[in-house]
């Protein structure tokens, strides 16, 4: 194991690219600036996520405007020039306050979460993407809005932003002008106006939990009907297939940070719907970089319009296992990319 | 009040077609047989959703295949030949049983529910499915299995029907052996996946209700957030008509029967995608096919052209509204229809 480990290390520095000379970025999802040095050290190339919530939680009142910003800040620092792509507040849900209490909720996955928390106390919010603004002036930020179903959330979301960047240019304190503003795409509706989202914004980044949990009306933490949260799902691929559609035809780019962008079997499905960036855990980036470095971005293309033939889950999953028992096969015993 | 319904009653018998000619079949929700009069009372044309979950509530145990068999050959038979679609067990989410305790969720309409409850509970699946089949010798009875996400759920749901069948014959039951079994399209994934399931079953009934809610990621009883529950959502808008155009890419037929169907601003929505039939509550029947008798179906399909273009729902709901108004200008003091 420990020999694994130093030869998955050895990645680190290799670039990022197919056999056959695709790139697909690694970037990491953190919590926390402490979570960054890991992510670095495994050869992040940014962060595709920031969970700010963790900022929020285990406290007993909001963060204030300067202790956001000291973070982001430095995460920001940190990256020199890397991208950092910031999501504003996601609580609610599973994730609460200790200090501000939530409604109590029959079904608090469809509730009152994450944008609809932030548009609904616009005070806090504001304070949060001047933080975030003020941030952008030492690095490569970015704002990413979570549970998105429509296109008037971004507006409303986009007009707090303005407001607190009009605030921020009265006051003299500088900021990145043009910093791009993404959404998460996690909702089904975001997924049947993604036409019209990418429209608005700069980049899509697909939040696979949420949206299998959605598309599949299975919440994956209900033990009872685990065996239906199935991310292979021919109707998640068709969902995934159909956010990369609407997003090249904007030319934006789509990323995806959900915990199965981290399964090393889906690696051909990135790369033969022609994703730009995967955002990992720390620890998933190695064994993630190690099988797109002998996976072919043509053979995956081929692989997916087959796949896209497929009826049930159980076929997709054969199919995908099947693809890579073959492409290891095929390296051998070269180490690949080294 | 009195006159207007008097006036409305009128059309209990005229023909449900548009002014030009196209056909829109109106049948009715019930929750009992006793419900099935008043739906007759105001013409329909028969049973789009008979809703069994009622026979299972407000009782001390799981009704007997007899006490089932009973009501559902009442129902076919005081229907003469007019279809009755019955949707299996559809229990779970807010509708629990008194004597069979559900597991507590923390999310229960992303829960135990409906087919994953009779898929799960196969012994009582195939006694509600025998209750139905042997009804069937008695008028035109279709099945009709809920919260369907999957063709897999579709094709064990159909084996469990061919064991009922399998058994009947061998006890020389009579039943109608080509039974058509339909789906609710009510989760996101059955929308992904339509093409796929319209080669399994004989027809589709979207269920707006739990289809809005899961699309939205919004439970429509929240208050906190009921104000995001939009049925006008240009998402809800391009899913029904992604439910439709696989149907008819298979032949098969496309009901409606969320609450939706019987609000009359939509009606050249389910004109202007060529909806096969509307399944309403009885008191909603007469009103929404007072609107089509004057609802243009070419007219409609040319707004619908017009509102997929609209980017968001108050966008869409402004544009019905200024649709029915011209339609009430231009029908004048005509009586539509009589
Ligand atoms: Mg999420
Ligand atoms: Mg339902």
């Amino acid at each position: 194991h420990l020999e694994s480990r130093a030869r998955l290390q050895q990645l680190a520095q290799v670039p990022s690219v197919t056999p056959d000379g695709e790139t697909l970025e690694l970037a990491a999802n953190i919590s926390s600036v402490k979570e960054l040095d890991a992510a670095l050290g495994s050869g992040a190339q940014g962060v595709g996520l920031f969970r700010t919530e963790f900022l929020y939680m285990d406290r007993s009142r909001f963060p204030t405007e300067e202790e956001q910003y000291e973070v982001y800040r430095m995460a920001a620092e940190k990256l020199q020039g890397k991208p950092l792509i910031i999501r504003t507040l996601d609580i609610g849900g599973d994730k609460q306050l200790d200090y501000h209490e939530l409604p109590e909720e029959e079904n608090p996955f469809l509730g009152f979460r994450a944008i609809r928390f932030s548009l609904s106390r616009k005070d806090l919010f504001k304070v949060q993407l001047r933080a975030i603004l003020r941030a952008s002036a030492y690095g490569n930020v970015q704002i990413m809005y979570p549970l998105i179903a429509s296109v008037e959330e971004v507006r409303e979301a986009n007009g707090v932003l303005a407001e607190a960047m009009g605030e921020l240019e009265a006051e003299g304190v500088p900021f990145r002008k043009d910093v791009p503003t993404g959404i998460m795409i996690e909702v089904p509706a975001a997924v049947a106006v993604a036409e019209l989202l990418a429209e608005e914004v700069a980049f899509f980044s697909i939040g696979t939990n949420d949206l299998v949990q959605f598309t599949l009306a299975v919440d994956r933490m209900n033990e009872q009907i685990s065996y239906l949260y199935e991310p292979y799902h021919p109707a998640v691929l068709r969902m995934l297939r159909a956010v990369v559609q609407a997003a090249k035809r904007r030319g934006i780019q789509v990323n995806v940070c959900g915990e199965l962008a981290g399964d090393v079997r889906a690696m051909p499905i990135w790369l033969g719907l022609g994703i730009h960036e995967l955002s990992l855990s720390a620890q998933a980036i190695l064994p993630v970089k190690e099988t797109m470095l002998r996976t072919y971005a043509r053979e995956s293309r081929a692989l997916m319009e087959e796949i896209f033939k497929l009826r049930t889950a159980k076929e997709i999953r054969d199919r995908l296992e099947r693809f890579h028992a073959e492409a290891t096969l095929a390296a051998g015993n070269v180490r690949p990319g080294v």
